[in-house]
This record gives C-alpha cells, sequence and structure tokens, in this order.
C-alpha cells in the first residue's frame, strides 16, 4: 500500500489550501525504552514489533511552515539553508509532496531542534512529529492523535511516539493499512524517573538507523529473536511502569538495548554505534550497579546514552559524571 | 561420569609411580577461529559446538614438574610462589589429584607462561597441556595426542586444542564419557597468515571464561542460536582455509567472534569483555576494512583483539598499528 493511499484516507476530504498561510509546532523527541528495530513495511514504516518510549518535554523539534512561491520547498535547519540536493531535504520533500498532490504550492520551511541531528537522539521522531503538527494547524485539520501519529509514522517510524507526553506504547497492529498501528500515551505518571543525557558525540551516525534496520534484518542470525525479546519485554515493562519498581524497569531497559545492538553486531558487516566512550560509560555504570546504585541505561542508533535513574541518585549521579544533563520528564 | 574415570580409562593401568623425577614440557596457546562457547557437560568440559582454533608457536607455557616431598603441591607461576588457598592452586591440585588417587605424592610444580595470565589468551589453555604433556613424560605413558587432548580438556575445556600445531579441530563429540571429544591437526598450511596480537589490557578479567559460559548460556536469549552459528562457520572455516580464500576466512573468523560477544552482551547481567580500546581498535579495522585492507579481528574472553591478515599486509599495519606483536604462525 501506498503512504498517499492512507494520507488520503485520514484526510478524509479535509482541506488541502490556504486556511492560515503559517503555522508553528513543537514535537518532544522521545527515548525507546522497548526498542522499535525492524519493519513489516517499508513504504508505510509498519514495525515488526511493538515498542514503548518516554517522551522528553523540553528537547525536541519546532517547525515553522509558510506557504511560498517558489518551485521547491525552501528549508532551514537550526537557522541555516538546506541544499535542497540533500537527502536530508528530499526526503522532507517527498513527504510534503503527500500533502499537496498537484503540487500546486511549496513550503518555506524553518525548522530548528534543540537537540542533535542524526545522533541517535531522534531528531526524525521529533522533526516529522512536529511537521505533521504544524501542517495540522496550517490546513485547520483538527486531526485527532491517533491520526496524527499514523501520519507521523509515514515520515520516520518513531515519530508516531512523539505526538503524545509521558509514556508513549506504539502499536505494531497487524492490518496491511497500518490504521491500527499508532502511539498512545501510558496512563502512567512517575515524578520520580530522571533521565540524563551522557552526549559522547554529536557527529552524524556513520550508518542511518533506516539503513542499520534493514541490515540487521537481512543478515544477522540472531534477528530472529528479537521479536520475542521485544514481546517479552514490553509486558514487563508496563508492569514495572504501572507500579514503580525501578529495577524491574532498569532491567528490562537495558536488556532491551543491549539485545538490539547485539543484533547489529552481528549483521553483516558488523553495525557498532558503540564508541570507546559509550563503553567506559557502561563501565561506569555497572561498576555502580555493583555498589548498589541503581542506574541502567539505553542506548539508540548512535553512541550517546541515556542513563535512568530515580531522583534519590542524582546528586551522586551528578557528582561521578558531571557532563550527565539531567531531566525529569514528568517535572519538567 | 566423573574425570577420574575417565582417567583411569586413558591410562589403563599404566604407572603413577616414579619413573623419571622431573620433567619440562611447552605447549602454545591457542586462538579460536570458531569459538567454543557452552559446556553439553561441566565435569568433563564437554562442549555444545565442536570448534577451530589455531595455535601459536612460541605463545604458551613451559611447566616443569619435580615430585617432592611437602604435603600439598609447591606452585611457582612465573618464578612467584602461589598461595596454595588461592583459586589458581586449588584449580590445579585438583587436576593433579585425578594422578595420584592415594594423594600418595605431591609435586613441585614451575609454570611459565610468556602471555599474559587470565587475559582472554587462552593462559589456562597451554597451562593445562603443558601440565599434562609433562606428566606425561614424567610417567613415561606414552600417550596418543587424542588421548592428551582429552585429558588437558579435562583441565581447561580449550586445552584440547594446545596439543597439536596448526590449525586444530575440537569435536564436540556426542558421547556421555567424551572419548570422542578431542581436538586433532587440520591438514593445512598457511605460510602467508599473519596473527597480530593487539595487548589492550594485562589485567586479569573480571570475569572469568567459565563463569562468563555458564552465565550465558542460563540467561541470553541468543544463546539458543549459538550452536546453530558456530555450526555453520566451522565448515566455511575449513573450506576457506583449504582453499586460502583469505576473505571468507576473516568473514566467519569475525562473525563468529561477535556472535558470541552478542550473547554474551544479552546475559543477565551483561557480560562486557570490550573496553574502550577494544571498540576504537575495531572501527580501526573497520576503517582499513572499507579502503579495501582486508584485516579481520577475533576476540575471546577478554578486551585484546587477535588482528587477522595477510603477510602482503604487514608493513601497513606496522604503520597503521605501531603497537601489534605480529607472529607468523606456519613460520615462527
Amino acid at each position: 500500500m501506498k503512504p498517499q493511499a492512507i494520507v488520503n484516507q485520514i484526510l478524509d476530504g479535509r482541506p488541502l489550501h490556504h486556511v492560515r498561510s503559517t503555522a508553528t509546532a513543537f514535537a518532544p523527541t522521545n527515548i525507546a525504552l522497548c526498542k522499535y528495530w525492524g519493519k513489516r513495511d517499508e513504504f508505510l514504516n509498519l514495525p515488526i514489533n511493538s515498542s514503548l518510549s518516554i517522551t522528553l518535554p523540553n528537547k525536541g523539534t519546532t517547525t515553522t511552515l509558510t506557504f511560498c512561491d517558489q518551485s521547491h520547498d525552501v528549508i532551514f535547519l537550526n537557522q541555516a539553508p538546506v541544499d535542497p540536493a540533500s537527502t536530508f531535504a528530499k526526503r522532507l520533500a517527498t513527504f510534503l509532496d503527500l500533502f499537496r498532490t498537484e503540487k500546486q504550492f511549496h513550503f518555506e520551511v524553518h525548522t530548528t531542534s534543540n537537540i542533535p541531528i542524526a545522533a541517535g537522539l531522534a531528531s526524525s521522531a521529533s522533526g516529522y512529529a512536529a511537521l505533521i503538527l504544524a501542517l495540522d494547524q496550517l490546513f485547520e485539520w483538527h486531526l485527532s492523535k491517533k491520526e496524527l501519529s499514523i501520519l507521523a509514522r509515514l515520515g520516520s517510524g518513531s515519530a508516531a511516539r512523539s505526538i503524545e507526553m509521558g509514556f508513549t506504547k506504539w502499536y505494531a497492529g497487524i492490518a496491511a493499512d497500518g490504521m491500527d498501528s499508532f502511539a498512545e500515551q501510558l496512563p502512567y505518571q512517575w515524578a520520580e524517573l530522571r533521565l540524563g543525557l551522557a552526549l559522547i558525540s554529536e557527529e552524524t551516525k556513520s550508518i542511518s538507523s533506516r539503513k542499520a534496520m534493514q541490515q540487521t534484518i537481512e543478515t544477522s542470525p540472531f534477528y530472529t529473536l528479537w521479536p520475542q525479546k521485544a514481546a517479552q519485554d514490553l509486558p514487563l515493562l508496563e508492569t514495572a511502569i504501572a507500579q514503580k519498581d525501578f529495577i524491574q524497569f532498569g532491567e528490562t531497559v537495558e536488556s532491551n538495548a543491549l539485545a538490539m545492538h547485539a543484533c547489529m553486531l552481528t549483521a553483516t558487516p558488523p553495525i557498532c554505534y558503540f564508541e570507546p566512550q559509550t563503553i567506559a560509560l557502561m563501565h561506569t555504570i555497572w561498576r555502580l550497579r555493583k555498589k548498589n546504585i541503581p542506574i541502567y541505561f539505553t542506548e539508540d542508533a548512535g553512541p550517546n546514552l541515556k542513563l535512568l535513574f530515580l531522583a534519590e541518585q542524582e546528586s551522586l549521579l551528578r557528582k561521578e559524571i558531571p557532563s550527565l544533563e539531567i531531566l525529569s520528564p514528568f517535572e519538567d
């Protein structure tokens, strides 16, 4: 099935012409706690497994869309003009094409992000979520969160999880059109939960998560067990969150991330997002855990680690890892 | 089945009393190219999968055994006396007990190793192989290589592969008594093959390979696929060696090692033998490969990497990685 068919189905006759002349929206980034790794449909970004994430309230992307009379979209990323021939611009324009079947207009897109781009901090997730939110405002569609989640997913899979705040769960679904594959907020708060961003490198990743995912599925002998692993971890995580069982939560999050990276390491050629400092920090975390300090990590398609711990460990961790940026997902 | 029964079966009435008063033997260490990871019998060190290794002619352990009239074994490791209460001494004494059912005598054991102990360089492999070779001389048993391999295995699994030179293949076997689980030399030479030792740390590993193996089998969801992976890699490796197909050889060796480490990473708690410098060197190797320089690595239960390449790359690698100790397994 083509993305255009899904867009048409969701918009269901809603206007695709000027309502407002400009709109601005912010979408937060999200950190997967049970990872999305592998697609059941490449075109619709339908995942093989359901996933669960936490949204970072103040980290994300702000996008302003304005109609413009150029013959192509004009894109600015963090104030700098983006080459229309770049992969970034082309992917964005292809996505915007879904909302202008006749290419009757173009956009000036100003996108600013307070997270490093393409460094495994889910910048494309917040990017495509912000874009859909801005489009929804611009055209005054008043779509539901479920519909927004589905549309964001068409831009970047994990963007489905950046429409809602807090803990969000993205259902893999089984429908061929993916109308059952969207994220929704889980009814849990966890005020004491802290997330530490350990920025190891802001460099663009050596291999995109999109390509890494595909290479893993096609070549890793261990990938066959990944969907099972995710299916086991997800309910464990949900229970741990509901019961605020931090040890169960942390163990599951870390084990899920390591399983994903283990699959990547066994791809051909091997995919390794670990950098020397990533490993150094992992050993620090494991050393702290041996001293009964409950701190866990997760890692996405990039060298940076995201640390998970509770408020009571905050001062200790500031001392142990001074460079840590500590966020309070439910209090910020 | 108990190790003692196997020893009795193999010795088959051979003398266990003074023939010579002292004997010295050397055994080389071996580097597994298709790894041994997991036991089908803990007591007899019977492996779940067959493995294949290469012997390093001049790296290993020299052991001198002398009868002594002390009430316990007196052990020297690299000239230093070993505390009889240490794990090292106890394990050695327990092994020696197999060859003196009445404890009617004790040994002075002088063992020297030109490889770092317990740093993932298979020091226990050459250690127990040298011990068995010294015992064979001391008692003038004249055992066959197959019998020596089986006895060495009782001390440390991978010691089975340190009796023969060159490429050796250790059969997992299926017999409960393990009489079909021994290593033998493969009929291949590869003069151009080079092995580079990149010594990252000589520190004792944080978790012994024995314990790491057990923890992996008991807790890693990916371990179920390991025996299959090894069973696929072993014939690929043998063919690559027979045909001197270096690319197939290197790809298989590296992929096999990464699969083993991937299993460990997904154990609970995770086992990670990677150190920051391990990862840095892996990235260096992958960068060189991208420039079409055929160089691969393997890694055992320790942070050190063993690089594999051909003679024609030697000068380039000396430049790229100056600390590399380069060995020629078939020419040294």
